[in-house]
Formats: C-alpha cells, structure tokens, sequence
C-alpha cells in the first residue's frame, strides 16, 4: 500500500539532494573539525561555509550562529545559559503556556526550584497578546519564551510587538523557532529576538542537527560542557556531516520558499475549507490568518482521535494528533487546553501538516476518506 | 599527496558499510518514532533493533541503553544527572585527574557551585592506583568518575579494582569509555561500572551519536528536557539514521574485534620500538602494558610539537599532540601534566592513533621520515 504522509510538522523526509550533499563528509572528508592538520581543515572549512549559509537565512551574523544537535538542546541551552548568568539579576521567566516541552519542562524544573514563572494565556486560536507580555514583565524578570509558530495548531505568535517590549525592559527573549525556519521567510532583527532556535530536520535536513542563534552581546551559558568548540559555547565533535546536510536543507527551502508556501497554502486551505462541509460537528483549531501554510488542525465532537489515527493508518494515511514529542502520552494536549478547549474536543484533535511531497492527489484522498471514517468512528 | 591518517582517537571515517546501512533511514524510512503511525513504527523498531545490538555488544540490558549526540552530552548527562539525585546525600566527587574535559570541566564548574572534589592522581604511566580511590572516598562522596582507557596515551585505567571499591561503598561509579568501546571486548558487569558513556565516531560509526549506559536502579535525572522518548530519560526526536549507524559499525567492530587488536598492536609496537631507536631524546608515554592497541605516545625533548604537526601535515601525515577537543589551546595538555611530565616535554608530544586504513606502509613511510623532521626542528 503507498503511504500518504500527513505529518511534516513531527519530522520531514532528508532530501535526497540533502542526502547526496552529506555523503562526502562520512568517508572522504570525515576529519574532526578541531585536528590541527589538513583533515582537519577541510572540515572546519566545510563547517564554517556551513554556518555562512545557516546565518544567512535567518539574517545573523555567522559568529552568532551555534551548532548543536537540535532544538530540544537549544531550548535547553537557551533557557538554562540564560538563567544561569542572570540568578543574581533576578528569578521570574515568563513563557507562553501553548510552549512546546523543551521550553516548558526545563523552565517547570526551575519553577520547582524556586524560580517564578508567569505562563502567558493564549485566546481561543492559540495567539499570545503582546499586552499580557508586559503586564507579566517585572523587575525580577530574566527571560520571555514565545515560539515563533505552534507545533500544533500552526498559529504565528505576534514575534515583532512582543521584541518591542522585551527591548524596552531589556529582557532577552527566546523564540522557538522550529516550525517556521525553513518554511517562512524569517529574520533575526526583523523579528527583534536574541535568542532563535531551530531543527535540520523539520525543513529536510537530517535529524540529530540543529541550531541556536546568540545575539552578540547576550550572555549565554554553555549547555555542554568540555571542549571548546563553537567558540567555546558547546562542546563535543561537531557534526560535519550533519551541518552540511543542514545548509544544504536550507539552500533548497530558500530556493523555493515563495512558491512552496503558495502551494502548500492552497491544499491547506482546501482542507479547512471542505473538511467542516463534509463533516458535522468539526472545529478548525488555530489562527486561519496567522497560521503557517502547512498546517491544519481538527477537532471532532464525539470521537476518539486515536482510534481516528487507527484507522487513517490502516488507509495508508499517516497524521497525528499533535506533537510526536508527547504522542505516548495519554493527557490531552496542553496546547488545545490553553486554547480553552474541553477535554472531549481536544481527545478527539487530528493534526494534518504538508510538505514538499504532498500532492493535490493527497488531498483527494484524504477529503474523501475522512467522513466515512470519522462517521464510522463517532461515539 | 595522498594522505596518511594518524589521528583514528580524534574521529574515524565511517565506514562505507555503516554509511550503506544508514541511507534507507534518511528518505525512505524517516519517520520520527514517536509518531502514531505506520511510517513512525517503523522507525521506531529500527530504532529498538539498534538498541539491541549496542546493548549486547557492552552486556547491558537494552532498557539501560540511552542513545544521545555523544560522549559530551553523555559524560555531561552522567554527572548532573548523579548530582541532581545525590545532594541530599552529599557534596563529595571523585575523579581521576587525567579525565577527558567532557568529565572534567562539569565537575570544576559543580566545584565552583560549593562541591568538594578530590583530584585523583595518575603515576608516570597515566594510571589511577586503586587505592588512592579508597583512600579519597569519604561519607560525602556521591560520584567516582574514572575513564576506560585515557584519550591522549592510551593507559588502560584498572576499572573493576575500582568498581570493587565503589560497590563496597555503594558509590555510582562512571566509566568514559570513548577510545575502548569498539576497540576492545568490553562488558559492563564485568567492569563493573554503573554509567558507561561512547561515541559511535570512535569506531568507523557517524559523529552526533552515542550511547550512555545507566545501570537499573541507579537514578540519573534527565539531561534534555522536554519530549518523553529514551523511556524519558533524553528528550528529542531520535537520530535514527545515526543510531542505526552505529548499530551497525558495532556489529563490523565485533567481526574483526580480535584480528583488529593484533594487527594494530604489532604497528603499534612497531613504532614504540623504532622511534626511541632512530630519534634521540625521545620518551614513551603511557603504560606498555595496561594500553590501546592503536595509540603510540611519544614526547620529544627540545622540540615544537606544532612545528613537527605542521612538518607532517606538509608530508600528507595527519596526527596530533593530544585531544582534538583542545588542540586550540596553547596550555600543556593536563594528562601529561598529571603523568609528571614538564611543560617542555609536554609540548613536544606527538600522539599517532591507528585503525582500520593504517598499513605497515603507512608505519614505514612515518619510520622513514620523522627522524629527518625531528632532528631538522630540534631547538
């Protein structure tokens, strides 16, 4: 049976263009960055082209630019490089409550060691308002978290109002950059951020790769500790390989950003138009104006999402609930609930986010399967 | 020039039958496994499958394997993890002072949050003596941390002498194995350590990947926090193309693991014969006995180390003075220091590490130029 892929926002295919860029740096050129001879030299070269492409992208400087492995180590890092230079300053973060887990777990962990945090609402499409941001800030404050784009519901957080006001008060401020790099024309100062983390392998990369952009100037701690690598900001052998699958990732997204987002925007919109005509009772979950081109969220009355999955599987159809971070989990998404949804609508969420691969032919398939087997499936 | 690679303790190229087992995870298999569906199982069980090899190869049980982005993260993950558990028991470590800095600089940092350390001392071999571990515990100590095998002159530490001691004392014992760990037969209840960290980049697998074992029952809080995967203990999305690469460079280290060993040591034995024959004032570091099979250690009095890498490196011969991970430092390298070595011999070391691709050729060619090298740069 032919697969149909629903679910880019959990992870994407490597490109195979990706693939080909990464396959000269596992053997021929296979030296760690740090040796001080030729092998070496050649991956250091490799590394720091790299970085030129990475920084580019996103509008840094390349000094600015770290390589690690990914966004859950970036948000980590973030958040624990931030707080630890800043304890003497004060002990309140504030974070949007709809955060993905690698923002808001480390920064509950601090919670339970005696920091304070002040989790920012969302309203009813998952938007934060700049507003409560800086009714939140106070003088304690030493971190704001507001992703750039929710890995469930798709929804673009107003980034730029909010910069403002962390700027004002002199706060660094973190956004989760994860959903959107790759997919979204995206800049650091446009955004105002000093802090901008992102995955290779939610824009076609390789997985095991990411990175964390540090404005110059904002103290950051390391997360890794040993070598001195990145400038001494994150140790271990850095992951040639891997970083020049990345930028090549990079390079076919910037290439093709306008007419991707366009077309993807288009199936998108075909979905959130014709599911809730095809179907009773369904609910769009997220901003229908700021929302990123590849997602559409669903809710059901009276269905079980996960047997909803089940049987979308057995269709050959492959789409999720919502992050595959906590797919295990058997809480209902704490994004929906932020949102306000109720427990039943949010059991019963069905996440369809596109990519490169996914055809109008998809789209068919999936309008016209999905209201027998939701019909089939209602409690 | 066809270059000579002398440098297999920085990285290994991977090898071509590990980069062959990894391509059918980047684009035809590359779901995430944590995704609640078809294309998501089937990475998880490539996944669980890799978990199986890794496992048996060091004797552990599967569940006790985490998979991670190296030795640095594990090294890192192993001792605040211990810690994060332990203060309420005690503010005590200790470690041996020849460590890598992926163990060594956590513990100066946790040093310099209040905790007590004990700095164990090495002979002129690089070798830990049991006893001063016993003689360094106290009602405090909450962590021993002594290598495998040293990173710079391949002294083999006496490990079950020590997890002896730690066990009486019930002490969590951690054991760096980066430079053994597919180089020699190795099993953790025979060692009997409690953490055992590795990088796949050490023996012919991709870099970004490696493994830290946690023996059940020992408690090691979480180092990446956020998603639930690794059985929650390593939040982010799995790096299966890697972990299914080092699955199989273990499988190909295992196969020739005992023609391997003797082929390099007779190189190896090679080159600490005939180099202190041909070139003057030269010394052998590391202990002949307990020591790698692949790692030649050599300091040369009234010389430049860099001066003589920079001579190589212009004869296509790639090797190093000490750790990649610090090769930009203009400081002595603190093993040598450790061994009682003064900083003008230091600076004259020359580190040669053998492995897969090394010939006898190889080994003459460096025979026939080094004493030309050396007695050209003597100061």
């Amino acid at each position: 049976m032919e697969k149909i892929y629903f679910d880019y926002a959990a992870t994407t295919p490597t490109d195979p263009e990706v693939i080909k860029a990464m396959q000269p740096y596992f053997f021929e050129h296979f030296g760690n960055a740090s040796s001080p001879h030729s092998i070496g030299r050649e991956s250091q070269k490799a590394l720091e082209d790299a970085r030129g492409v990475v920084s580019q992208f996103v509008g840094a400087n390349p000094n600015d630019i770290v390589f690690n492995s990914g966004a859950t180590e970036g948000n980590n890092h973030a958040i624990s490089g931030i707080v630890y230079h800043a304890m003497d300053r004060g002990n309140h973060i504030v974070v949007c409550s709809a955060e993905h887990h690698s923002v808001l777990v480390p920064i509950e962990q601090l919670q339970r060691d005696g920091f304070k945090v002040t989790y920012l609402p969302v309203d009813s499409n998952g938007l934060v308002d700049p507003a409560s941001v800086k009714a939140a800030i106070n003088d304690q404050t030493i971190l704001i978290a507001v992703m750039h784009a929710n890995n469930e519901v798709g929804s673009i957080q107003p980034i730029k109002e909010i910069s403002v006001i962390a700027k004002e008060r002199n706060i660094p401020f973190l956004v989760d950059a994860c959903q959107s790099v790759g997919h979204l024309s995206l800049d650091v100062n446009e955004l105002g951020c000093d802090l901008l983390t992102f995955s290779a392998h939610k824009f076609y990369g390789p997985k095991g790769v990411g990175a964390i952009y540090i404005r110059e100037g904002i103290k950051v701690s390391s997360f890794l500790l040993g070598g001195d690598q990145e400038r001494d900001r994150r140790a271990s052998t850095q992951n040639i390989s891997a970083i020049v699958g990345m930028a090549k990732a990079i390079e076919l997204c910037k290439d093709e950003l306008l007419t991707e987002y366009a077309r993807e925007e288009k199936m998108r919109d075909r979905l959130i138009e014709e599911i809730p005509k095809r179907i009773d009772g369904v609910k769009v979950n997220g901003d229908l104006k700021n929302r990123l081109a590849n997602n559409a969220h669903f809710s059901f009355e009276n269905l079980e999402g996960e047997s909803l999955l089940m049987s979308l599987d057995m269709q050959g159809i492959c789409a999720s609930m919502g992050s595959a971070c906590t797919s295990g989990a058997m809480e209902p998404s704490h994004v929906l609930r932020a949102m306000g949804l109720d427990d039943a609508l949010a059991y019963g969420s069905l996440r369809i986010t596109l990519g490169r691969w996914t055809t109008d032919e998809n789209i068919d398939f999936l309008l016209e399967q999905l209201p027998q087997l939701v019909g089939s499936l209602r409690l």
